[in-house]
C-alpha cells in the first residue's frame, strides 16, 4: 500500500488531539520516509464495553492507518491474566485464558466501529509470553532495575499511602516494553496513562537492533460530568455500543466547556471546520445548536448518517417540542404498585432514594401531571410515565 | 532407619556452635518425635574448592544424619545461574547449567569427606524450575510484596550506597523459599547469611500445608587472620582438599583467641573434651599443645588418624627442630636466574614484589644461608631455597 506522505496530512495526524510525543523529530522523520510503520497499540481486554474515552486512541489510529500505515493491534492475552497494576483498590485478581480471550474477541468487534479491522495485525501477546519460561522471564528482568521500575507514578503513590506492592507489579512495564521488541513497534499511540510503560520498550528494541518506539500520547477524555475522565465505574461516559437516541442525548449534556474538545477528539470534522467551530464559541452563537452538530457527528460515527438525522429529529421532538418520544417503552405493571415502585422495577430509576429524590424534585409526571405523593397509586394501562426529561414508559 | 531421639543426643545437636534457631520449641518438638525428619540444606555450587567454613554447617548435617534423620542436600542447579545476590560488587552473571552441573559434581565429592553421601537425598531445583513458565513465576512473584523483599540486609546496604537492585534479585529468596515447599523440608541448616532467604519458606509451606520449617543458624567461621570470615578470596582459609601438612600448619598459624571455636566448630571432639580444652586454655597452659591436638583433630577427619599423625611428626620436624620437610619439591631452575627469578618462576612467591620484600626482611636462604641480595644468582642443581618458614624448593 502507498503511504501518504504529503506534509500537511503528516502534520495534522501530529498536532490534532495530541498531547505529547515522544520523541516527535524522529516520528515525523518516520512518518515522511515513505515507509509503511507498524503502529503498535496494546490493550488488556478487560471490559467489553468501549466508550469515548477509548475511541480518543482509536480515532488516532484510523488517522495513521488512513495515511497506509499497519495498526498492530496487540492484545494483552497473557499480561491481562494478571493485570496492568493501578493506583486504585487492591491488585487486580488474575483472570483465565478463556475470559480474556472471549472480551478480546468482544472488544475487537466493538474496535470496528472506528477502524477498518479487516486491515489491522492483531497479535496476542500469549503468542510469546505463554511460552516463555521462568528463566526467560528472569533473563528479562535482569535488564531492568527495581529503583527504575518503581518510578511509576502509580507505584510511588502506592509507597506514599503505605500501600503494598507485589513483587509481580513490577514486570508489567517489562513486559509491555518486550511487546515493542516482538511486533517491531515504530511508534505506538496511548492515553498518557500508559506512557511509562511504553518508554521500556526503547532500550529493549535499541539492544535487539532495532530502532526504538516513537511514543504518541492523547489526553484522557473529561466524562459528560465536565469533571473527571470518562470511565465506566464512573457512569460519566457515552458508549460506542449506545442506542443513537442515547449517544446524542449524552453528548447534549455536555458541559459547553468540553465541545471543542469532543469534536477535536471525537468527530472527524476537518481542520477548517474545527476552526470556524472554535470561532462560533467564541462568537457568543447559543452552544446548544453547536453541541446538536457535534452530537450528529458523533452518532454518525457509531451509526451512519442515517441515524443521525433521525436522532436529530427525536431529539428536537422531545426535548425542544417537550412531546413524548415516537416510541416509548412498555412497562408491565401491578395494579398494586405505587409510582415509587412502578419507577424502581422498570428500572427507570436504579434505587428507591432516587426515585423519591426525583418526586421530590418534581421531575416525575403521569400523563404530563406532576406527581408530588411518592405513594400515589391507582394506575392504569396506557398511562404514561416520565421521569426526568429523557426517561418515559407506558403502562400495560 | 530408627531416629534417636535421646534428650542429651538432641540436646547437644540443638546447642553446639548454633547461632540462632526459628523456631527453637518447634525443632526440639520435631527432633524428639521420632520421626525421621528431612532437614535441607541449599546450595548454589560456584566454588568447587569447600574450606571449614563451609564444614560448619556440613558437621551439623552429619550430627543430624548420625541421629537418623535424612539431609537433603539441594543444589540450586536453576538459581546458582544467576546467583544470590551479593553485597559486594556487581550483580552477579549468569552462569550455563552445564557449568553449575559441573561444580555441583565436585561439591558433592568434597562433601563426602563429611557426610555420609550415600545417605543423602540430592535434589536439584532445575528438576522443578527448569519446568517453571513465566506465570508460574509470575503467580508464585504475587504472594510476595516489593517491601518484604527489600528489608534483606543487603538491598538495604545497595539502596544506602545509592547501588542497584536488578528487578530479578529481589525473586531470589522467594525461588530458595519454595524449594523447601517441593522437598518438604521440617528444617534447614544454614549459615547465618541465609536467613532472610529460608524465612521466605514458613509461608509458602503453611499456604500449601504444610508445617512450615524451623531455621537453625551456625555462625560465620573466622578465618586464620583472625580477623575476616573464611573465605577463599581472601586466602585466610583451610581447604577441605588441602594437604594434611597445609591443614596443619594453617591451623597452628590461627590465633589464640580462635582455638576454642574452631575445636566447636569444625572437629568432632565430644562435649566433655571441649569442656577440658576450655579449662586449659584458661588454665594458662601453652596454647601451642592445644592447637597441635586441634590441627590434629582437623586433619584427622579429612585425611584420616595416620594421616594426622605424620602431620605432626613432620611439623615438629620443621617448625620445633628447624629441620628441613623430609620431601621437598623440586625446581627445574635455568642457570641464569636469579633468586627473585626463581623465587617467582617457582611459585614461592606471587608476584616480583612479594619476593623482593621476603628478601628484604630476610625471609629468603639458601642452603641455610640468607640472602641479601634480590639479584644473586649462579645457583646449581641440589641448592636448596626457603622462602619462610615452610616453603622449601630444590633445585634440579
Amino acid at each position: 500500500m502507498k503511504v501518504n506522505t504529503e506534509i500537511s496530512a503528516v502534520e495534522e495526524v501530529l498536532t490534532r488531539g495530541v498531547q505529547e510525543i515522544v520523541v516527535a523529530d524522529s516520528l515525523k522523520k518516520k512518518m515522511l520516509s515513505g515507509k509503511q510503520l507498524r503502529i503498535k497499540h496494546g490493550v488488556d481486554p478487560t471490559s467489553t464495553d468501549l466508550h469515548l474515552g477509548y475511541a480518543v486512541v482509536y480515532e488516532k489510529l484510523r488517522q495513521f492507518q488512513e495515511l497506509g500505515h499497519k495498526i498492530v493491534f496487540l492484545i494483552g492475552s497473557f499480561t491481562a491474566r494478571f493485570g496492568d497494576p493501578t493506583d486504585k483498590g487492591k491488585v487486580r485478581e488474575m483472570k483465565t485464558k478463556e475470559a480474556v480471550m472471549e472480551m478480546a474477541k468482544e472488544y475487537i468487534k466493538q474496535l470496528g466501529k472506528i477502524i477498518d479491522i479487516k486491515k489491522i495485525e492483531v497479535v496476542y501477546n500469549g503468542n510469546w509470553y505463554d511460552k516463555f519460561s521462568a528463566e526467560d522471564l528472569l533473563n528479562l528482568m535482569s535488564k531492568f532495575t527495581v529503583a527504575r521500575m518503581l518510578e511509576r507514578d502509580m507505584f510511588q503513590q502506592r509507597m506514599k499511602e503505605a500501600r503494598e506492592i507485589y513483587l509481580h507489579e513490577p514486570v508489567y512495564p517489562v513486559l509491555q516494553g518486550y511487546d515493542s521488541v516482538v511486533i517491531k513497534s515504530d511508534i505506538t499511540v496511548i492515553g498518557s496513562d500508559q506512557k511509562f510503560n511504553e518508554l521500556q520498550a526503547r532500550p529493549l528494541q535499541e539492544a535487539a537492533g532495532q530502532v526504538p518506539q516513537d511514543l504518541m500520547m492523547v489526553p484522557l477524555l473529561i466524562g459528560t460530568d465536565g469533571e473527571q475522565k470518562m470511565s465506566q465505574s464512573l457512569g460519566n461516559y457515552i458508549g460506542i455500543a449506545d442506542s443513537p437516541q442515547d449517544q446524542f442525548g449524552k453528548t447534549m449534556s455536555i458541559p459547553d466547556s468540553l465541545i471543542y474538545s469532543y469534536f477535536e477528539l471525537c468527530t472527524r470534522v476537518d481542520a477548517s471546520d474545527l476552526y470556524e467551530i472554535e470561532k462560533q464559541l467564541k462568537s457568543g452563537e447559543n452552544p446548544r445548536n453547536i453541541k446538536v452538530r457535534l452530537a450528529k457527528e458523533i452518532v454518525k460515527i457509531y451509526h451512519g448518517e442515517r441515524a443521525a438525522q433521525k436522532a436529530e429529529e427525536e431529539f428536537i421532538n422531545v426535548f425542544s417540542n417537550k412531546q413524548k418520544p415516537t416510541n416509548i417503552p412498555k412497562f408491565v405493571f401491578r395494579e398494586d404498585m405505587n409510582i415509587l415502585g412502578i419507577m424502581v422495577a422498570s428500572e427507570m430509576v436504579t434505587s428507591n432514594s432516587e426515585g423519591r429524590r426525583m418526586v421530590e424534585q418534581k421531575a416525575v409526571k403521569v400523563n404530563e401531571i406532576i406527581v408530588s405523593d411518592i405513594e400515589q397509586h391507582g394506575f392504569k394501562a396506557g398511562d404514561v410515565v416520565q421521569v426526568g426529561k429523557r426517561r418515559y414508559i407506558e403502562l400495560v
